[in-house]
């Protein structure tokens, strides 16, 4: 296949940027796609780790200023990577210069700035997608085709969980560099916005919308130092939200994330009950997928462990790989993201989740924190 | 050891009549008690089918008629095993005859119920316990031993699922028989009352009281055939309850009950998450605990899988039973159950959980079903 | 039905006399037989301890000469609980007195032994039966099912482990009491007898006849402390034992079982892999069955785990027992050889395994142990 | 740091090419090496599949002979990535022209081809190295590491499988590019070369020399169309090899492996059990480690399930990667690999495995064949 060369401006050069340029270097060693990425040029405010970034993963050229990146030719797409509260300026920017866009998730610090997002890009016809990675993964795919073909019937139950602890320490600041997560300024939220977020959009993308919420959110450790101003400060953030809800399908939905449950590194897991099947996913062992189904035999029925990583087709993604019974990891994810976001755009088609998907998330995000806040019944 | 005889008068032969009575029969092969207990009257109102369970376990009598049976001389305790809605009468009569009062859960239709049924057996001073069998199961009593020992530290979560799938269909009659469950003004209410209650329970014992609630209800089935009128009416029952809550330690709780989560026969789960250390248990594989100690050397930190078979006392009650490595089951929940009593019988000490014990469970699953009905949130 | 008393004689009270003392008193609560065991006399040669196991179990009376119990006419059964070492002189008397006769596996200190008891109880035209009670648990009887239904297809391999670790202590003596099993006088080998036993019984019921061992066996303390004589003295035993062989029907087969696996405390596992499925199994977790069927769908295919506590006859046994997803123990599968051999008796049928079914699995060991001494294959 | 090119020649672009490919590509975005890998040139026969496996990975140029490879002065290594039987003419042709060489496992058709081709790096003095990747597991390093410190104490027992079911299918040919592994010309032998060879060099590694072996092999289907030839051909592989050892150090050794195990892809285990410790692990689960201390307390003692992501020097190789709780793959082991592999390189160092250490697993493999053929004992 002739191959056309498609520019990437990165901005940001942390966790995320750098499982970004992971999956652009890598995709076209795995995927046969029209377009093949290029790192063209990578962008942050401090100069010198910038440098040793873009070398590290081959970027041709820096800039320390987001607006000079927006605004070159040589640019096909734009990578925001960057803390929450710096979206929706750079988002505007990059759609008014006819930029594709690809924005980390969340996509924006509540509803009202993701639906301005929406509307530039649709304005102005850019492609747009937001990094909710685990769509991707093979098993999760694998959990949406399934219940596409109808096996699990009328579902009654979907839940989900995102489970961590790092952050139980009394002494660890808040905000900061790394720690941007913990800094309300920043993030806008805590676990709601990290964590949640990514349980929501799975959850619509597998079991339709949300109706209503009713949350619950904590905050265990109330102060911090913070990082940025050198006090001791009120922590703005939530370590933990549960809640509630009814999707409009009629099943019932339950969420928890939290930073405070120790034991669990990134345990994000969800089930989906229906009435003919059931399916479970985890994090933790993301290249399995739990399924059972009542139409087995009665005297072999059982859950299953299906270790996705079989050929010829049954296993999304996996064709693409080793052999059956080599798994892939966390990184594959953003790999599968970018070969669909590439197949897409060449064919003029978008890529989901789009910005306009993203928002619905933020919305049952702004929903969960005003439900939390005045402890009542929200509607999305 | 000198025994005494201590003699039951059992009402029921249901599920919960057979689980007792054979608790009663094991106890005395595998626990030294001064008191053993005798199968002296079995009583329910159809004497044919109550005589062959009485063949069945050797109980050396029948009563059709359960106010006979309290008062028989010859009777030292009264153990309850019918339906919710019977539970009161009884003990105020078992208890105005000076049984002591072995009730099967959920204590009562209602808070309001159980206070009377409380004050009932306070005033009359006869022994009184609830059937809430799952303390028993060793690895949760294991747990018990681990939170009291201080292992886990501040705790921050409690999250406990009860999830069956038996009544997925929609042709299954609600009341009669086996089927009273299903009947709200036999039980007083679904999943609530009958699952839920044992996950509360535990959780009371595990991590302290319950401040306030927030909760979800469905009824995904909304009329069914009843057999007791051969009409189909009106479901009255939860098919599924969810809640959030704030126990009194400042911990978060999280608890689902369903019977529509496909391929789960009766998963009871719970989860303890402490600043030091986590636990986890699962009713499909009740010889399990599963335990994260955080204090563990970070080469070899991870959750544990603990055997709860072994000896030399590490094990609660497991001495008395077989060799390491060899589990027990469901039923032996019961036998232990007994045991306890029995040696504080003996000692004229109350065994957990009793009638108020139990009434806390009762007053927290009222305001779950309120909040459910108003969708506000509700303080216990 | 009218039942009709069968009147056990036990002979030893430890470890295997509670879990017979125990299958008998429970069975008739559970299953519905013709016969009903009656305990009617325990013997052994120390009176007291033995008085108070009567006392226990309900005993009519003791025996402390064995040679009585089994010529009172009061006794249809002898159930023969001591070391290996006393099996054939007290099969001998009991077959010559017509009584039934219940043996604690494995059947004899060697085939010549068991040879001529098989003679002896087939000449005297008694009931006969050996305890490799593992047979009898639910998920390896649905094993047994499974490929006697053809599912499997053609079989290629079977393997099973038997693990243990409480004999790894230098200063653990060998022999007396409830360590006869390390004396090599009493016990005739190690784990060979002692747990490949039962690896071997259940690989010729599931898989049919060995043909050919290949065998290494291990002492790994050579020294012990023997109780009866009070001196250090050569160990006599196999602390562990491994062996390949073909089956007959050309599958291969690999064993192994030691006392030095640390972690394990009675990990019985096995592996059946035939052309069309595999199933396995494992003592720790006896209530599970790991089925995985290439005749799935290719999306979802996978090793099912099967809860094997369903109702309606899908499970076997079960539906004597609770309601599903409510697990039985160890004791539970004695439970089943009892009942399965009153049945049987009362039918005037042989129930499996017989003595004759067990000298099988004896020539094997016979085998093993030649095997392991002189390094070379041999035959069964 | 100063980066220095280190230009590769890889000869083959089956599996295997492709992923060393991505290890030599990957390798320089994640580890700080003073050598960067680049992909000079290609090797392989047929010149068109060729030129798009090297467009594909970005190789500068390609050869269609490999002698031609092994003579150009822009090569610093040659990597063997051919079928087994052409290993040593290009290892005597590669160690004479002064190459590096990373060569593919196993080593060599037989221990004596391998002898001569270690003289020859030896005398030619060039780096060398065999990919036995599964040691650069993070869970498998981990467990060296275990075991180096001493906390496993005396080890008993190692075992270890590899299981497959891919051949299990009658009209499968034998031989033909992807199926060479089939052709005994080609391979040497079947799953000994292929999957044993693995298990022992983890072996060794792990638990030290093996000295004598006993071992079985099979092939199930004993005759196969041969697609070089055209014709149903007698099968001179082994299906399915077994054999039980005697390692140096005292403990038991027992390995299997087969292409008849339905149900198992890729299952590669081991464990080791020792005095005080035992480790599992599984390639399934490829991230996870086992482990069970029967130091930690009697109450709390299981085994641990090691979730091997932790940062912070905890577990090998992570600290390159994501964040804790974010699992790699199967691909990675080759990327640690050369990472070590260039490390030491750079500072002129062996990096293990050399041809030396693979002659050990040679040696085995050779013991292993010749005992099941004339069923004997054999010393390795």
């Amino acid at each position: 296949m002739a191959k056309k060369d498609f520019n990437i401006g990165m901005i940001g050069y942390g966790f995320m940027g750098r499982a970004h340029s992971n999956a652009y270097c890598k995709v076209s060693n795995f995927f046969d796609l029209e377009l093949n990425p290029v790192l063209k040029a990578a962008c942050a405010r401090n100069a010198e780790p910038l440098q040793a970034f873009a070398d590290k993963w081959g970027y041709e050229s820096i800039e320390t200023d987001w607006r000079k990146l927006v605004e070159r030719d040589d640019i096909d797409a734009v990578d925001i990577c960057v803390p929450n509260n710096l979206h929706k300026e750079i988002v505007l920017a990059a759609a008014a210069a006819g930029k594709a866009i690809l924005c980390e998730k969340p996509l924006s610090m509540n509803a009202a700035e993701g639906e301005e997002m929406c509307q530039a890009v649709e304005a102005a016809g850019v492609a747009n997608m937001v990094w909710y990675n685990y769509r991707r993964v093979p098993a999760v795919t694998l959990a949406k085709n399934l219940i596409e073909s109808g096996r699990l019937g009328r579902i009654f139950h979907y839940r989900a969980n995102f489970l961590q602890d790092w952050t139980i320490a009394e002494d660890l600041p808040q905000g900061g560099n790394a720690l941007w997560r913990l800094d309300v300024a920043a993030a806008g939220s805590g676990v709601t916005g990290d964590l949640l977020a990514h349980c929501i959009d799975t959850a619509i993308w597998l079991n339709g919308s949300i109706a209503d919420v009713s949350a619950m959110t904590e905050t265990f450790v109330k102060q911090r130092m913070h990082n940025l101003t050198g006090q001791v400060e009120e922590v703005g953030i939530d370590d933990a939200c549960t809640f509630m809800c009814h999707f409009k399908n009629g099943s019932l939905g339950l969420f928890e994330s939290t930073r405070y449950a120790r034991g669990h590194k990134a345990l994000y897991t969800f089930e989906v009950n229906g009435e003919n099947a059931s399916i479970q996913w985890d994090l933790h062992d993301l290249h399995r997928l739990n399924y059972f189904d009542h139409g087995d035999e009665g005297v072999v029925r059982g859950w299953k462990s299906i270790h996705v990583t079989d050929h010829g087709g049954d296993h999304p993604y996996m064709d693409h790989w080793w052999v059956p019974g080599l798994q892939i990891g966390y990184e594959h994810s953003f790999v599968h993201q970018v070969a669909d976001f590439l197949d897409a755009h060449a064919k003029g088609q978008p890529a989901a989740p789009t910005f306009r998907d993203a928002l619905e998330t933020q919305k049952v995000c702004d929903a969960v924190l005003a439900s939390a806040k005045d402890r009542s019944w929200h509607n999305v």
